[in-house]
């Protein structure tokens, strides 16, 4: 009997591909596992990390504009590059895609693609271009540098580092409800005008996320070195887990800590989601999850955008969320499923 | 009026697209427009290239075994990191499937993936696994490393320089025309077992390639620094018109020079396609198409599997084969023309 995909999630199938891969060049510092690969190149550290973004499983073009796309495409790969804590310089980009799109569009397309590159000083040094016989498919790969002893992996989180994320969680979430919600009235009403006025913040958030550049550069110009770091493209909760399963430690947060920003918050009470939910499983933040020593408080504590959200404990106390009402609840990793849909 | 892809061809889309990017990072070497980008890592340059494969539009599952298929997905990588005279040491895979493969047909893919891996001393360090609405494609990056005198681009042929080839040329083309043949009796007749006895080599060609690592080093050996290298992923032809028309110069290539297996002679000729045809225009052969000084011919004139097949010349004298009747015949780009289909 075939095990069919569903019964495996990303991370369960991913182990199952590439459990045994075995590294044997010396350049190789690091393969699988983290927000990029590292390769040794001359006194600095190389990371590599690619990404792909797929039609009607990443992304639904009746609401996302091309340009958007583009841009996003790339900025989630940066996200990655970032979460290394080096600074993104090259990416690659590859594009399938059916002959239902015009010249026009795949020229938007990369309007977004080289607005990116632009905007975070990255140059676009190549890819592949060919034809699909359905929809659109879009893989990215993104280059970056730091120098060795910079490289921020996920294992490195130590007993009683606190906890910092960047800017706001659980918008992007709410954004693609809104898209989602705007789309189901245009079916039924042909012709229904979307109403994304009162929504701006999230819908923004989805469809046009930043990568935090800001952040890494000022860590770096305060002296901070991160003792872990991830990205948040699967909510709050699976980065936490993938910190401390891989850092070998535990950790306990507190729900009156994790930022959400005040339109965040009131969509979420227009849509009866919670908004601590969309914030730990919701994804696609992109903001940047890390720990510090307790000794670089002082350095961050006043930077905006910056909120200590936590501490990191004993392994034995396992991964806990303190909530409003100071009871702890465990942390479960709710992220990508896309086999079960 | 939006233009149909179909308007265009590849690498007038890609020219649309990317005519205007511009570098900005001092260790961009090289960007878009040669097998690979080239990037500054210390003393050595680090190669990258990216190739989408996409299922009805690169292979067919109905005779592709997705072992040979994840092999074949890696080599044709490799065989462009080898084209810049440099060795592959890592790669990135990507892939998106629909729920239809099980967790057992991507196993299968992976041991092909991993295999090449093994053969080629490459390290998978990364990736994404997604799924998709319809069908597979694999998205694998090759980063490959070259001291920075040794990287071989497409621009470098000289007035004079000899024109090489590795193996030989046209089988993969006609092993694919094999494969649809059988293909077709089998729908017309089902259950009609294929014919494959007779085209071991052409089939072999096109469901598992090898990229010419063994001719880098070779070449390499012999202190042979190619002038231009390409591999031969769209025909002869168009490869040939690459190096000549970024070189700024002219070839004479003679039909009567351009290595063809026996096998593919014959089947050429059961198919009643000339067998030239397949070797200008067919593609997917992954040899190598290099050009050398003509001071270095007696270094390779007895190396098994690389064969001259004419000089360059000046630019003015134009892309000419000269066929087995000593005619001149103008050489045309054939290539890819996925969007026609």
């Amino acid at each position: 009997m075939p095990t069919e995909l569903s019964e495996l999630g990303e991370f369960e199938l991913i182990k199952e591909l590439t459990g045994d891969v075995e590294l044997t060049n010396v350049s190789t510092i690091k393969g699988i596992g983290d927000d990029a690969a590292v390769i040794a190149a001359g006194n600095d550290a190389m990371v590599v990390t690619n990404d792909l973004l797929v039609e009607g499983i990443h992304f639904d073009l009746m609401y996302t504009p091309l340009k958007h796309l583009g841009y996003k495409s790339v900025v989630v790969n940066l996200s990655d590059v970032y979460a290394m804590n080096a600074i993104p310089e090259q990416i690659t980009v590859g594009i399938a895609l059916s002959s239902k799109f015009s010249v026009e569009a795949v020229n938007q397309l990369y309007d977004g693609i080289k607005l990116a590159c632009k905007l975070y000083g990255v140059d676009l040094v190549g890819g592949d271009t060919t034809s699909s016989l359905t929809g659109l498919m879009i893989s990215v790969t993104a280059i970056g540098r730091a120098p060795f002893d910079k490289v921020t992996y996920r294992n490195g989180a130590k007993e009683n580092n606190l906890i910092c994320v960047s800017g706001d969680l659980g918008g992007a979430y709410l954004g693609v409800q809104i898209l989602e919600r705007e789309k189901r009235v245009f079916k039924e009403n042909l012709g229904a005008q979307p109403k994304l006025d009162d929504y701006t913040y999230v819908v923004g958030r989805q469809l046009k996320p930043e990568a935090r550049k800001d952040v890494v550069e000022k860590l770096n110009e305060l002296g901070v070195q991160p003792t872990a770091m991830i990205d948040i493209s699967d909510g709050l909760s699976s980065e936490l887990l993938h910190i401390c399963t891989q850092s070998k430690v535990g950790c306990r947060v507190y729900e009156d800590k994790i930022p959400v920003n005040k339109e965040t918050e009131n969509v979420a009470g227009e849509l009866n989601i919670h908004s601590l939910t969309a914030a730990l499983n919701g994804g696609e933040d992109y903001e940047l999850l890390f720990t510090i020593n307790m000794n670089d408080y002082d350095k961050i504590k006043d930077v905006e955008g910056i909120t200590v959200i936590g501490h990191i404990t004993n392994e034995s106390e396992g991964y806990n969320l303190i909530n409003n009402q100071g009871m702890p609840i465990k942390l479960k990793s709710m992220g990508w499923k896309n086999f079960n849909e």
